[in-house]
């Protein structure tokens, strides 16, 4: 659980490709902004460590993870396509372990079109109004589980299933959180998003519950729309959007798309929370590893700075996550589009308007 | 199976809401266009008949349809969260079911930007290059099997799952009718869509036979990435897909986003084919039953038309279908985005084109 008074302890996992370029600016401006001092201790896990050792996550290192305040995580992921990285590996080995062992049920992703960061949408889209919503995404459930398997692999017989497991008890955890995020926003609205009229059992449970915990937020206005459907609200509508809630799966799919629309993967940060403060909460920029510019200073950090802000917030430094906000919002508006920086400048910028 | 002499028969599904204002539309068309004279039967099916008899698709009525050369379908879908209607009824009891019996199994959907229509995409992406791509969207596997269930419902404890059934035999068929139709294009480009890195047992099998078909078509060029990555790619360089193959769950989604990318839902066509032919194929616009402007004659039934015209293709008149097409683009080039004509008129429009 977090402590506010002494040295909050930070569990810092840069990862690979871009992760630790981008995560030694997070640190550099959470340094500057946070009014405690992090005691960091850096891990070193993703391919490069399973390259050579074999190992994704000893299930020592992560009992040490567990007894911090919070993690920062950089991104992990190897070349596409190594033949010595068994497809998933690091993803069910690693990002997603940490994600169902510290019970990350809420997936927090916000996305704002920043003045001064370029959309690929066009003009007469956004003016039908501001973009500023936040995707509520389970974090625990649905077709992440693991679940399935396959027989008579190889063969011209194999059969592979995937199984999207839901439950009356983590379903209905996300949905009150986002409806208690919702609540605190300033058009309290909140859109279910699945596909209730064909995956009708997981459907009818999310529906059910989101209609019931509906009644405790009576002054949350409640919509629901199909996956399919949200694909082009997001594309030629978002700014009707405030708070989404939905499952893993969906939310991992609109999240990449609501990035794209407000500015790109570079800018998207997000949380893996865990409400209930009984581990960690981990706070990682939605991007992958990006092994192709890694090493070159070519990655923008704003998406890893932004998720530091995300994690300050949730350690209790609600003003400091603000100030390191306006900060990016101030260094997004004036960017000359023309000129790139180098990632480092990117981070020394931002933090010098702290 | 199609026969291309005499007068080949065609089901007609108008089907809920706009659903048989379109379809009059595309049945204008197709008689004004097609070299042959096809015997129509109407079938009243979705949401109405269900309301009022209780039947959603009686066997015998599946029996005779089956009997047809091919299947025109408008679209199906009551009043939302109309209480009579339980969510899904209609989409697995109808839509799927046909799907399903008659082996619908490539699920095709073009995309295409014609000039003249607005796409919410800004213009440096879309100056990026041409948008013009096939989604090949499994249609008889995936989460749409309706395997799956629930336990306990309506309790604390109620747990619901949705289960992806994915088998070599229908995996490889659909990822070779890609590969044949990339191989026909210019560009002879094919794309893998599917979240390999998570779904890894439904993704290994995807992968495998990808890459296993791919030795077969030695000038496609391949290509594979995650439902995520593709939602990034469709905002902001559409231009890079030439053909796509992926699951029914991801090709519902992408479509969508597709769709609306290349001026909206009011232009997709799709085609349910049974590409062995051992059951009639069905075409119906991608667009829903919109019963909020329904009987007002307010639909754009180009969606309808064009499905029109993948029917013609389907059953051997190529040039048929390429003639709706032109006067389909013709239409859309010389359309005042000004003014909003009346369903029948732009049925009027085109047809008088041919
Ligand atoms: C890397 C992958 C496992 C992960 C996910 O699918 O959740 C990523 O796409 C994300 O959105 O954080
Ligand atoms: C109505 C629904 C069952 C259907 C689907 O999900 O396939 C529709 O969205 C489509 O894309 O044809």
């Amino acid at each position: 659980a977090a402590r506010d008074t002494g040295s909050p302890t930070l569990a810092v996992i840069p990862g690979d490709g871009i992760g630790p370029e981008v995560t030694a600016e997070a640190l550099k401006v959470l340094e500057v902004a946070a009014p405690v001092k992090f005691e960091s201790t850096r891990y070193d896990l993703g391919a490069e460590r399973y390259l050579a050792t074999g190992e994704v996550l000893p299930d020592s290192v992560l009992a040490e993870i567990r007894g911090h305040d919070a993690i920062l995580l950089g991104a992990v992921g190897g070349k596409p396509n190594d033949p010595n990285l068994p497809p998933g590996i690091l993803e069910r080995g690693l990002l997603l372990k940490l994600r169902f062992e510290l019970d990350h049920y809420v997936n927090l992703r916000p996305s704002r079109l920043f003045p001064g960061s370029v959309s690929p949408l066009a003009g007469h889209v956004l003016d039908k109004g501001e973009v500023d919503f936040v995707v509520v995404r389970e974090g625990t459930e649905g077709p992440y589980t693991g679940n399935g398997g396959a027989l008579r692999v190889g063969t011209p017989a194999e059969i592979a299933t995937e199984v999207s497991v839901n439950t009356a008890y983590g379903v209905e955890r996300v949905v009150r959180d986002a409806f208690a995020r919702a609540q605190k926003r300033p058009r309290k609205k909140l859109t279910l998003v699945h596909k209730t009229n064909v995956l009708v059992n997981a459907g009818s449970l999310w529906w059910r519950l989101f209609e019931q915990v509906a009644t405790e937020f009576p002054d949350v206005t409640t919509d629901y729309i199909h996956i399919d459907a949200a694909m082009i609200f997001m594309a030629t509508d978002p700014a009707r959007f405030d708070v989404i809630v939905t499952d893993n799966l969906f939310g991992d799919i609109i999240t990449d798309l609501a990035a794209a629309i407000t500015g790109g993967i570079g800018l998207a940060a997000s949380g893996n929370v865990n409400p209930d403060r009984t581990a960690p909460s981990m706070f990682e920029p939605v991007h992958g590893s990006a092994p192709d510019i890694a090493g070159q200073q070519k990655a923008d950090p704003t998406a890893a700075i932004l998720s530091g802000a995300l994690l300050l917030d949730h350690l209790g430094h609600a003003e400091a996550a603000a100030a390191i906000e306006a900060a990016v919002l101030a260094d997004l508006t004036e960017r000359d589009p023309g000129t790139s920086r180098r990632t480092s400048e990117v981070g020394d910028a931002i933090a010098a308007r702290l």
